[in-house]
């Protein structure tokens, strides 16, 4: 059995990274391929545990410091215990946010050195990475609003996952120009144009997939 | 005002630390120091949090990789938050526990690479090294015979903190012998036999601090 497909979806708030990931599983189930849906930070139970200090709280909760330690100790896990061991299963394995939102929001949106967070991750996975990287990309504007939004219709009882959220227009801007300059070097990150309407996001992602 | 002294506690389960760090705090207020007693993992409201992660639960729990950056995650903030201001303040810190045991647990006893965790080390800490490291040397059989009965006596109400004493002699016994070697390539560690009664570990201790 060949090793199965690792594919991540990157971007900003609000871009529709959930709703599309569900779209291509159904695609890709009905072909008849073994898919596994995950997430980050988490998927794992060791890992969710890490994911709630991550999100929840202050913004100022964390030095970046802390925050590039704390998810890289959540990813660890999520590729020791899922990851990994679904691809060598074969299963292709789609993920809500990997290596590439480290870099953009602590790296290009926070000014870690890109050097210190290539080191961090060849040490948590393994030097794991993504086949193919699908950057769903949105104007900031739009993406948090939608984000907020999202956030103020969710259960009164659910967590609120906000951190990243309140950092504000600017800090997001750079995020963005973050993934514009990863693409742009990396030729297994796609852009897809999330401003279209969620059947046209999907056919891109589509044609990118099965490229 | 000069920068404080930053004092780290070492050793293997049930040496005495926290009875000598009390000891030593006493008689370092009595001379007029200000003096701030913490500990690691934790040390901070955030550091605890991820201590409770770490030291608890089934031994396997983690991967060597997450534990270090777990540890590493909670000294980033114990350091920005607690240690450096203390010290910059100019208070004494006895801290239970600090970089040697990382390097002693997870380098000696499980096989992480020294580079690796000095690399980590570094970019959690703005590379903080404590000025003087006092380690509680004793026979692992007696150490954790004393933590087990420790455990026993603790309320039942209490969590558990024994994700490490379960890992067994051979394992321990690695951990000492990193400690060993640690002390040998740094004046900075002293080592105190800790099979000495209580008031005579106190005076080597404080022998070593007047020094």
């Amino acid at each position: 059995m060949s090793r199965g497909r690792f594919i991540a979806f990157e971007g900003g708030e609000g871009a529709g990274k959930s709703t599309q990931i569900a779209r291509l599983a159904e695609a890709l189930r009905a072909r008849g391929e073994g898919v596994v849906v995950t997430r980050e930070p988490g998927g794992t139970p060791g890992a969710e545990e890490i994911r709630a200090l991550f999100v929840r709280g202050e913004t100022a909760r964390w030095t970046v410091e802390t925050d590039v330690l704390l998810v890289c100790a959540a990813r660890a896990d999520h590729v020791a215990r899922l990851i990994r061991p679904a691809l060598e299963a074969g299963s292709t394995v789609l993920c809500d946010r990997f290596i590439h939102s480290t870099l953009a929001y602590q790296g290009h949106g926070k000014g870690v050195a890109m050097a210190q967070l290539l080191a961090l991750h060849a040490f948590a996975t393994g030097d794991l990475w993504p086949d193919l990287v699908l950057w769903l990309d949105l104007p900031v504007e739009l993406g948090l609003s939608r984000s907020t939004k999202r956030a103020a219709a969710q259960e009164a009882d659910l967590p609120q996952e906000q951190r990243f959220e309140a950092l504000g227009l600017a800090y997001h801007e750079k995020v963005r120009a973050g993934f514009a300059s990863l693409a742009a070097e990396d030729g297994r990150i796609v852009r897809i144009d999330a401003t279209q309407d969620i059947d046209g996001v999907a056919a891109a992602i589509a044609a990118a997939v099965l490229r």
